[in-house]
């Protein structure tokens, strides 16, 4: 798509390429590997991408940003920002029960470095090919490391799961576990850090544990299929990329209604709960974010449904909570009233 | 949509509100100045917007970033940015004769301020509620300033436009006056030079003009209405955004045909012709970009039919050159072949 005169910076690259080059060698591929191919009518290579929406479907687009040094760190592989362009996308699809099919990528690099290029392109379409996405766009400008991804589907109309349906009576469930990904995140600080003083094998964890809280931070995997599954039996849903503090609030005031939380059922992963103290576990569980992770409410009859549906897809559902009359969000841990503001985002400054 | 735990710039930030509150502020605003306002079933503020395509149409998607220093000058009005960043995929629509409805931003910005934030929403707004484009979702991050704008809409089936329909015998043809953006990006950057020096005055162009052709540059006016005229007629087009002499080759070999343009017969403006020596004004012309005009090719009966349409719009409309069998891009200059290589883009080194 149209690049302009100021923007010579491809042909003066360590690649020595243009950028049509670049998207072409690393970004254009065959859309056989998508879920319906014949959708694509013109891709990548137009002035813009041409595309058919099934009939009786409405369209769905997300979009997301990610900034190296906000979103991940600065020594991120560059497989794990591919992944995450699209991971965090599908997972506001996941969260609607919308299927996703093309993406469009705007990616703005500091220098056309091919192992980066190879690198992100492969956890990008690990992915796509995983979740059955084409790569119908793209535009690839110099400029400070910043990836912005605009994922494109469908729903059939009327089925969309919206933030605003949740009715008094609800239960409220998430899927997974919560707070991994922020409890990784501080463990890759801490690991990259403790590798700085050349002092790696003093860290004081599991490794294995650890590797295991890192990856939940550095490859987050959005529930797509889960959120299909939902579809017609959620009244409610979002996806917790923010921390369930800063996200319930968000549905139950679009729902117009109250939620209550029984902080104690939050699930936690093993690794959560062998290498943080209570507390800590609480805290990420509550407040870190990243896990995308999907937050739904849907009638209590419902929940034997759902949580079987979850299982075949070898994910955990599990009732934190419920939906009631009024506005506000109110938490319980053990019987007492909880107040979370207390608590959180400090780990990261 | 989503944003996460690294992510607490707009907090911090000097307007003191989330990224929410920014996107309220800003840019969250009815869609009923669009041109089909209800075929915005969920805009901003849910996990994605749902939006619906009209029956017996596909989705046609174009995505741009623009990034200071090298898109747009660094001194640059922020609602100049906001006017260019919709301008650039409007011009990739108008290209394909694609009708625009829904637009998606992702804004990376250095700090939250509110003036700027202001004339960047003014200068967007302006022309979306010209084009009927509804803003429907948006994520704002901080960075380093960068502008990625996806623009959808839609076009009836089997009716685009592409580059690749050019048939020999066809007759190629450009709206309005080239170069003239090339040139006020010069005059734009002498100004300011100047201006550093406070010898302003001494500046050896006519003000009036001077500021016409910067205008071209900072305010590109996507030749939408005139590609949807187009539709039907056009056997294929694209948008001059790099300048011809690197346009025209890909449409050429998108069409597997050759080409030849006169390049006397390259429309100049009025103050291009006062401003510029004839060579100067030829290589801007020929290579300068950003531009924004469209290059058409069409059966030769159909030249007074299309020229009667753009003259509706005020537009002019120049036959430049023809199309051939076999490849390639011939350039004749006063009955000579004439070799655009060993000119343009030097203007901006």
């Amino acid at each position: 798509m149209g690049n302009n005169s100021i923007d010579r910076f491809f042909e003066d690259s360590a690649l020595g390429i243009g950028e049509f080059e670049l998207i072409e060698r690393f970004f254009l591929r065959s859309a056989s590997r998508a879920r319906a191919p014949e959708s694509v009518l013109l891709g990548i290579g137009d002035d813009a991408a041409l595309l058919r929406v099934p009939v009786g479907s409405d369209l769905v687009a997300a979009v997301d940003t990610i900034v190296a040094g906000r979103h991940f760190l600065f020594e991120a592989d560059a497989r794990c920002i591919g992944h995450r362009a699209l991971a965090v996308n599908l997972s506001d699809f996941a969260a609607m029960g919308a299927c996703p099919a093309w993406a469009t990528l705007a990616l703005t690099l500091p220098s056309a470095d091919p192992v980066w290029l190879e690198g992100f392109a492969a956890g990008l379409w690990e992915l796509a090919d995983r979740t059955g996405v084409a790569l119908v766009g793209g535009d690839t400008t110099g400029g400070p490391l910043t990836v912005s991804l605009q994922l494109l589907g469908h729903v059939p109309r009327g089925t969309a799961v919206l933030r605003s349906g949740a009715r008094p009576g609800d239960l409220l469930a998430v899927t997974g576990t919560l707070g991994d990904a922020g409890a990784g995140l501080w463990l890759a600080q801490a690991r990259d850090a403790a590798l700085g003083c050349g002092r790696a094998e003093a860290l004081p964890y599991d490794r294995l544990l650890a590797d295991e809280l890192i990856r939940r931070f550095e490859y987050p995997e959005p529930r797509v299929q889960f959120g299909l599954a939902a579809r017609g039996i959620a009244t409610a849903a979002m996806d917790v990329s923010d921390g369930l503090v800063g996200d319930l609030p968000k549905l139950a005031a679009a729902s117009r209604v109250s939620a209550k939380v029984e902080v104690d059922r939050l699930p936690l992963s093993r690794a959560m709960r062998e290498l943080a103290s209570p507390q800590q576990a609480r805290d990420w569980a509550l407040a870190a974010g990243d896990d995308y992770e999907l937050l739904l409410a849907f009638p209590p009859d419902r929940f034997g449904h759902l949580a079987e549906a979850a299982a075949r897809l070898g994910l955990a559902l599990t009732a934190i909570g419920e939906v009631g009359p009024g506005s506000g969000v109110t938490w319980v841990l053990n019987g007492q009233l909880f107040d979370p503001g207390t608590s959180g985002y400090d780990h990261f400054r």
